[in-house]
């Protein structure tokens, strides 16, 4: 068995020799864990074997990933037995139940659940941002909050050009709900671009979009800013496209990044209200960089 | 004719005595148009007889107002003949063009656009924050932006209890559009209260909602903010209602406010980003508070 392995040198070194895992998605009928498996596929990633595991009420469906059709599993106590990575997208409190038997199984779990992100030895990794904090992992590494990813991916490579102070920030995200996320910025925000003092203060609101998640950002830098400058810092940045022509009425749109990996920022101005201020309009996947595309790109890093 | 007496002190005692106005409306068959009719009515306010006005295309068409069926006129040089109040809300350009013809046949203009607002000697009005502007009309008085009066409903009566010093929002505005307006706050907000040196950093947004803005707000104060006094400060305000039970899912949705004369203020909290800080989101419908109910109360003011 394959397990019997993972624990020792010899495991690691056959599993480099094949380049490829034995995957499982918990969650695998909802939509995060469907985009998990589209991922997984679009991007060839090197899977040996993939179990798919849902509630007993999903457990008998299946689902085609590259030329099989994959019965969904039940979640049980050794679901995690010979897999590799398993990505946890079925909430918190499966997560918080079966992260630690899937590590005790010596799966490296990738949680997309808010449950152990604040941990301290727990990596909270945007690739483009922090892949270097994946590497001390301890057989967990969560995956952050979708509006904290979409936002996250514009405002760290404006961090890096002008120093970031402090953050307002709205949300527009799909489906309804009532905004219980709004800490979550600030706390990981600072762990992900490693700054102790970052400021954010956000309200998030549910708009009846289908898909993608925008975000209105109004952030104060440390250093003086200008829009032409921003921009050339946005255009290069990985995960990002730079989509501003106002008088063209082109920005980011939900309906334009849906299905899309990377994010698009547009709409970039100085802001009125700063004196090295800078607002601008983020908009992203919430399934895709906010979700199972991030989880896909940290497992990628391991 | 009433309009021979409108100029001269015996014209004023009679009406006044009448108590009753020669009403004209300009747009009168778009939704604000329509929607001032209805507030007309429902306020009992002192219409004498009733003038709708429209486009060429418009003419002929007829419109219930109490018991009677009103027909459409088309706009001409002579529209604003005989009228003593008469409501613009058919865009800018007609606006432009109009609001001089009615000063110079000694109608009081209500003009819902936004051509003339910021000139210094037309006043810009909310009932609530500062009617004693109307007073010192000269013939025209603007009605503000639908954003700035959302806003302002809840901004105005903090600022009073703890001095607005700057203002973040995000809009959540009805139907699509790309944010051209995002100046207006600052620019009218300075105005109506008083304040040149308010800053206000704004982006707005369309949103696919059918009627009602909602604005988040981020406020820095000059003085020393708690939750408990801003809730007190809010529930005491006129025609705003604090619905901020955040534990029971309840706070101010388009939904709830659409149709109503009172804006909702909610989800007040503190906001961690500024010293003396609160964030809170408030909802008005943009056609009553945002437009025609706004236009009416400054017609009652006359």
């Amino acid at each position: 068995m394959f397990a019997t392995f993972a624990s020792n040198e010899a495991g690691d070194r056959i599993r480099l020799l094949m380049k490829a895992y034995h995957i499982a998605v918990v969650g695998a009928t909802a939509p995060v864990g469907q985009e998990l498996l589209r991922v997984l596929e679009r991007r060839s990633f090197p899977v040996s074997t993939l179990r798919l595991i849902g509630s007993a009420r999903s457990a008998g469906k299946s689902f085609r990933f590259r030329d099989q059709s994959i019965p969904v599993q039940e979640l049980t106590d050794r679901s995690f037995d010979e897999i590799d990575i398993v990505f946890f997208s079925a909430g918190g409190e499966i997560s918080r139940k079966y992260v630690p038997v899937a590590c005790q199984a010596e799966a490296i779990a990738i949680d997309n659940s808010s449950v152990f992100r604040m941990e301290p030895h727990v990596p909270l990794v945007i690739p483009e941002i922090n892949a270097e904090d994946a590497r001390r992992h301890r057989g967990l590494i969560a995956n952050p909050n979708c509006t904290t990813a979409v936002t996250l991916m514009a405002l760290y490579p404006l961090h890096r050009a002008f120093g970031v102070r402090r953050t307002f920030a709205a949300s527009y995200q799909a489906v309804s709900g009532s905004g219980a996320e709004e800490m979550k910025m600030q706390n990981e925000g600072r762990k992900i671009m490693h700054l102790p003092e970052f400021r954010a203060s956000v309200t998030c609101v549910r708009v009846p979009v289908y898909r993608a998640h925008s975000v209105a950002v109004n952030a104060e830098f440390e250093r003086p800013v200008s829009v032409e400058h921003a921009r050339e810092v946005l255009a290069k940045a990985p995960g990002l496209e730079l989509v501003d022509e106002p008088q063209n009425n082109r920005y980011p749109m939900p309906l334009s990044v849906a299905g899309k990996d990377n994010c698009e920022v547009g709409r970039v101005r100085v802001d009125c209200a700063f004196e090295n201020g800078l607002s601008f309009w983020v908009s992203g996947d919430q399934l895709l960089k906010g979700a199972a595309l991030n989880a896909v790109q940290i497992a990628e890093l391991l």
